[in-house]
């Protein structure tokens, strides 16, 4: 299912970013892919231009059953050429940890990646409205009914794509240092240090003339994410 | 400077992730490139294969001067790609804020990237030995004097690659939302939820059998970071 390069022993890993492929259900661990793809915020998304020149932007997303959505403006040059039927690598990385093993080679990071491949489909009418929502939903769970829905002219300067969940990878690094044996009676503290998105206090829009609370889903924000 | 698919207006840009060019120093605003690259922890490296599919892994990185460094197995295929001389882009992103506007078409997030192209060099020798401890000392600052340097075996199995902060672009978007005036008496809460990468609780190694102390470095990366 995938791509060859990603078939190479462990690709793109380094001493701190060892990817641990899990036992031969890279594609199917549908669980973790979910996972993974539904605590992310933004993908890194790639194009290759005729000099085979890849360009990696930053999108938002969000899951919608077995597709990625992805929205962005209808001139953007990215979207133009996802629309157009360019392959893509959209790529979701979930920092989970810095791993303080006693040596440097085994220092690492323990993360969780999704990467997606394929080709994506401009979604139109009834269907990109709903995944607008959806996307807000994912963004900005309970926003949705607060905020104006888009104009017919904020429509027709969005562009929504769907890419299918059918050709997938995902790896997870987690878990302790793995020092060798001879390295365990160096005096230094090993251990793992979590690193993970922390959501802060509000601030309020300065052209806010109306008396308004912070509404209690960015409240749930703060303490789920 | 800047090859020919991010030149295009807003490239990448939806509404939720709005990218707004600084005023035409996107090259030449060092300050901000610097700041973004010395702030994250992972990248997004792209590289394309015979039949133009990219491949987007994040990998650990540092900045050292006017170059990044990467490092990876001597075996994996991103960096064999790499090292052979494909062109990359390299692209680092920081979540800053997600941007509740009244309108759908408004709402956003902040944050700042940069995109790095170019081809890699290998390093080697004693050029190779002080980028693991640079990439070390950003990844895990304070850390490089505790740990068990590389051993000549895990040298040779890992490869550490330079590219040159030459071809970049750096876009930040930030501020509060940008409501039209007709939006202004929604009675909806408006304005900035931050995000950040927060550092959690360190969590002891179970082999570590040594009565040791976490680190003041440690410590102070919760502070810091």
């Amino acid at each position: 299912m995938e791509p060859a390069l990603s078939d190479a022993p462990r690709p793109g890993s380094t001493e701190r970013t060892r990817l641990r492929r899990l036992p031969e259900k890279a594609v199917s661990d549908v669980d973790a892919l979910r996972a993974v793809l539904d605590a992310g915020l933004v993908a890194h998304v790639a194009v290759v231009d005729a000099s085979a020149q890849p360009f990696v932007l930053p999108c938002a997303y969000a899951r919608d059953e077995e597709r990625l959505l992805l929205h962005g403006s209808s001139a953007s040059r990215l979207f133009r050429t996802l629309a157009a039927g360019a392959p893509t690598c959209v790529t979701v990385t979930l920092l989970d940890g810095l791993v303080l093993a006693r040596s440097a080679f085994e220092s690492s990071m323990n993360y969780r990646r999704v990467m997606v491949f394929g080709q994506c489909e401009v979604l139109d009418g009834e269907e990109k409205l709903a995944a607008l929502e959806r996307l807000s939903e994912h963004l900005l769970p309970g926003r949705w009914n607060d905020i104006r829905p888009p104009s017919k002219k904020e429509m027709a300067a969005t562009m929504v794509l769907s890419l299918p969940l059918a050709e997938c990878s995902v790896k997870v690094s987690a878990g302790p240092p793995e020092d060798a044996p001879e390295d365990l009676d160096r005096p230094v503290w090993a251990g793992v240090v979590p690193v993970a998105q922390a959501v802060g206090e509000p601030v309020r829009a300065p052209d806010m003339f109306l008396d308004i609370e912070i509404p209690a889903y960015v409240e749930e924000w703060r303490h789920g994410r």
